[in-house]
């Protein structure tokens, strides 16, 4: 946890706030605070700065708010990408987060466990609360949006063509010629599909509507590793 | 497992090999196999190619070999790395393994705690299976080196500079004006210190040996994401 992240609910003032529950405990078990001790804090959405500990009670603590910076630089990218198993949907959700991507689309792809859809990481308040322990992660106070899509065709015909107009829109795909470029000013999109890869069907219905396929190499690489090698190579 | 790694000893004769407990397990029980079935195989250190099972026992497979197809170019970087966590050296050491990188070296920092170095994960025969893993998940046959350095000053001071001679040399450091760039033809040496950060003392050190310290940017990555995020940017 780099930085606190503050919600409407913790503000007593607009400069005032309330700390309870992990994030209090935080504070005081691992940052070991005093009154009079600073932390780098965040309001959701807003801005970032510094919170000095004016009091601490037995499960509180309250902070004055000098909060000047913004939040650092998205990502002007959307992240399409395949449902991985629980444990490392969390773990990307995290890693995608702090990286500063702030649209996610979940989509459904033909190898993927249908199973995978009905586990309980994929409630809002849990996707919340790991998109959460990114911004902490990063320093960012920006939360992403999630957005589930359980049906690949009615999306890639229907909704994509708008998503990606006018933006480079890259999946990722072994043993095709492109090669990924630098996110330009107007945004990228990027498909990340699933470990056993896509179906031809999928491919080339994203390739009918102007998705570029790219290869990121001989290697095959984990999923949740293959977003930040990705991400690496497309942020300047 | 996107290919089976075979050691010296599954070699029945040079074109036969016999495969038994995790490997034959994986093949019988994930990927389903019959007389006649093809594995993507490869020899450590060595060529790849396909495996034709010609025998099913109860407990080990026969494969009949042949290995025509190189394994995939490498990175040609040393990374030097903290050491983290258990859980997380294990999952980096299998993500640095697939990314194709064959020089590890494990070198301690201020920050790292000390009882680190005590983990059961650094026996070399722990190492080496997550090596492994990453060959077998990156369809990669050559084993990486790893090298533990647990003192820092006589390793930056006596070893360092042999290293480097010649190579870009780069330490990623918050803060930093410096900017990483591609890997280039004599090869590069990365130092990526503890989440914690490193201390002055250490950044001097290094720069004084002339390893230029770079910003990662704004956000601060968790170090299992920081390496494979880093490797995109630097390499083609």
């Amino acid at each position: 946890m780099n930085l606190i992240l503050l919600f409407k609910e913790d503000l007593i003032t607009p400069k005032k706030a309330r700390l309870s529950g992990r994030r209090f405990e935080h504070a005081r078990d691992i940052l070991k605070v005093k009154i009079g001790s600073e932390l780098t804090v965040g309001k959701v959405n807003g801005s970032i700065g510094s919170g000095k500990i004016v009091a601490i009670a037995k499960d509180s603590l309250e902070l004055e708010l000098n909060l000047k910076q913004k939040a650092p630089a998205s990502l002007d990218l959307t992240l399409i990408m395949a449902l991985p198993r629980p444990q490392m949907f969390k773990r990307t959700l995290q890693c995608v987060s702090a990286l500063g991507v702030k649209k996610i689309i979940i989509l459904n792809f033909a190898k993927v466990e249908k199973s995978l859809w009905q586990s309980s990481t994929l409630k809002p308040e849990e996707i919340r609360q790991d998109l959460i322990l990114g911004l902490e992660q990063a320093k960012d106070t920006v939360l992403p949006k999630v957005i589930l899509k359980k049906q690949f065709k009615p999306f890639v015909e229907d909704e994509l063509p708008d998503l990606i107009k006018d933006k480079k829109a890259w999946v990722a795909h072994p043993g095709e010629k492109g090669k990924l470029s630098k996110i330009d000013g107007k945004g990228a999109v990027l498909i990340i599909g699933p470990e056993g890869g896509l179906v031809d069907f999928e491919v080339d219905l994203l390739k009918s509507k102007g998705v570029k396929a790219v290869t990121l190499g001989e290697r095959i690489l984990r999923f949740e590793h293959v977003i930040p090698y990705v991400i690496g190579k497309m942020s300047s």
